[in-house]
């Protein structure tokens, strides 16, 4: 099997699958991660929850990866005026784990290095792929190129991938890419002069301000990372570091002082936004011999916290797809394809609605009402009323059950609100009747005046 | 300005930006259509509507173009049973026209090319676009690349542009592509041998099949082409002359004498079925540099028979930007993009809403009964009730205008129609009261009556 990017998914995927027996051969094409001074691009840290644990369990890695993570148990608002509040992400013993990208790609690398069946290839560059005769070329950094005839070629290549790239000129992929007007900024708090943390350690932190909105993970090294979101147009609005200063004392005043004036002024000034893109596609594969996993399937925006966690999910059910078919490629890769865009697609969804619901949300009070409510009736009904995150981060329910199931529920709760208010419309017309009876008007003389009412309204307003 | 792209749109194109004064330079992949002796792939005739002849008229080729076509006021209906009957399209002097798609690309570049503003270059294939500098390199069919810079790069290049992919690398573009489970295969009944068409000629023949259907489009030398369509599961199950023959007697017996057994036999087991996509992107521009239209910009199914006349309206919607703006790129582009998506997002919705209505619903009673309504209100008010395939193929109401206006008319006929059943609902119950006083049935009785059942049902299914 060739495995094309080195990633997160694609280092996990080569674990699975090497652990099946086959034999690996991992394209990068970037430099090996673990001797890079530094890494370009992508987000610092990440939160990892329970299907993404699940994953690195199989691999025999769920350990070493949650002793080099910071438990997350709430989100920790902060509110324009400094105060803060935390929400609990479910039951006090949930909680969500942030882990440093860098150090989980490389750890993933290394373990995908230790089986003998797998070789790890950096800096080649995929060229193209023939998936009628399972060839893949690539072009190293000295600027040869390279054939190798596989039986499966497996994308795990980014938003932007090359694989499927490939695939779109062998099929009839359905294709769909869409970028959000916000773009993303990674940020810092650095830890205090006496090295620790400057803010409450084991929280999510979000700044929701409805247009736009920061959030900021621990890191082992007691400083925070933080991501400000916002539209490209505001971005581009702040020109000099007096605009800067102004929006952060009337946006986020608290932020300033925990990540220094000048550190603030520095790192914004020269860093760029970046773009966000929410990509769907379907199928997942090519005859027997091509397959795309992870953001080469289904990128995501950010906002659920679930692109990682879904990648490596699809290493599991790519895993179980061959167990069942007994890895026979040509029964295995349409089974996974059909099974996998249906749950990609709704994690895809769940995210861009969370992109409208994080910012403006968290800040209302019926949202929090509802939260509220939705964790009541959890602890009332444990095994039948779960909410639409815990079933998302903490089980491995299917997201497209997710969601039907929070429709499901959501249903339930109109109709329980519907019937009360319809119990609360009979009660004041009841007591209505019996003020009349009271007063000696019978249901004769209301019925009478109702319809002295409607003849003197003038016809045609009828 | 460079016109990328030879076919229909890009053609016309050319004659509008030389009509304005731009020194146009068209190139174009294939060889010149005049020269060549079959052409490949795409459909041979094409309905021509209001909004194409509209465009054909602003550069002088409307009387050209309909002396080679051939009007079509109606729908011809085949039953299963053979029998036919026509539906009109709108009113007696309203009609499309069959024109021919390679004489109509031939009459087009030889306008173009009547301009002294014009060149075009056959066998160029576009290789890259820098929208920064206006650079655009092509390799011709010698292998020798050729650069050209220009002020604009206009894509006309298809459903596959290649400018388009140029400009999904140079900024964000929110594309989809989408193709549907059917194919289409053209086919073709001759003319008679003396030499006369074989069914009545000014109509759009079609064989609704829910599942597929065929339709037919008079050509001038007195043959029809005909095009099925039919989900490619089923052209695949169609393995055997007999297969194909136990087929064609089943669904579309009256066709088969018209096509001749052994021609159908020959033409059909020789092709082979293509795909339809439907494709959507946005914006159209990237700077001040570069603009895709057409099919480039919205490819769509072909079912409401808008594809070049929505091409051939962009050039249109162009032109009156460049006036709008003095020639000025920077402005007339993103406002050509903006009022532009939406109206041909709006066609493709309305096209791929079609593959499923012309199907199914020209076969059903309710389909002609509201066909009939709608043609009833048009009569009695002619200027604000406007059947919807009236709007789009002989008016030039803006595509999204369409849409709009049809539910809002759609909303008054649900009022209309609503009311009338509160009228009858009304009678009926007076009538019953009636019969009820009659009989000596006070409304004390009937109430009583009523709470009797009531209080007669179990508690738990109240």
């Amino acid at each position: 099997v060739v495995v094309v990017g080195g990633g997160l998914v694609g280092a996990l995927n080569t674990c699975f699958l090497a652990k099946r027996g086959f034999i690996v051969d991992l394209y990068e094409k970037r430099s090996d991660i673990r001797k890079a001074e530094h890494v370009k691009g992508r987000s610092i840290n990440l939160a990892l929850s329970t299907r993404g644990r699940t994953a690195l369990r199989m691999v025999g890695l769920e350990d070493t990866v949650l002793e080099n993570g910071i438990r997350m148990h709430a989100r920790m608002i902060h509110d324009p005026d400094g105060s803060r509040r935390p929400i609990l992400y479910g039951k006090e013993d949930q909680y969500i784990m942030s882990v440093d990208r860098r150090r989980l790609n490389e750890v993933l690398l290394t373990a995908a290095e230790k089986n003998p069946n797998v070789t790890c290839h950096f800096e080649h560059k995929l060229v193209s792929c023939d998936f009628k005769t399972g060839e893949a070329e690539f072009i190293n950094n000295e600027g040869k190129r390279i054939k190798k005839t596989v039986d499966l070629i497996v994308g795990n290549d980014g938003a932007f991938s090359g694989v499927r790239k490939e695939m779109m000129k062998a099929t009839l992929l359905d294709y769909q890419q869409q970028y959000i007007p916000h773009g993303y900024m990674e940020l810092t708090i650095p830890p205090s002069p006496k090295d620790e943390y400057l803010m409450e350690t084991n929280y999510l932190h979000i700044w929701p301000r409805n247009e736009f909105m920061m959030i900021a993970l621990p890191n082992l090294d007691k400083s925070f990372t933080c991501t400000l979101f916002m539209p490209f147009e505001i971005f581009n609005s702040i020109k000099t570091e007096e605009d800067l200063m102004n929006f952060f004392r009337d946006k986020f005043p608290d932020s300033i002082p925990l990540m220094g004036e000048e550190t603030l002024k520095q790192i914004f000034m020269s860093s760029k936004a970046l773009p966000m893109v929410s990509i769907k596609c379907s199928p997942y594969h090519v005859e027997d011999k091509g397959l795309i996993m992870g953001d080469a399937a289904h990128a995501m925006v950010p906002f659920y916290g679930q692109g990682m966690n879904a990648g490596f999910e699809d290493c599991i059910a790519l895993d179980e797809m061959l167990d069942l078919y007994k890895n026979d490629f040509s029964k295995a890769l349409p089974a996974y394809s059909e099974t996998r865009t249906v749950d990609a697609h709704a994690i895809c969804d769940l995210a861009m609605y969370n992109y409208v619901e994080m910012r403006k949300s968290v800040n209302s009070k019926l949202f929090l009402m509802r939260k509220k409510l939705d964790n009541l009736l959890f602890t009332i009904f444990p095994n039948s009323w779960i909410p639409l995150y815990t079933m998302v981060a903490f089980t491995r329910t299917r997201y497209h059950l997710c969601i039907a199931r929070r429709k499901h529920q959501d249903e339930i709760l109109t109709k329980v609100l519907s019937g009360g208010m319809m119990v609360l419309l009979g009660v004041c017309a009841l007591s209505g009747l019996r003020i009349c009876n009271q007063r000696g008007i019978t249901f004769q003389t209301l019925t009478d005046k109702a319809m002295e009412l409607w003849e003197s309204f003038p016809p045609v307003n009828r």
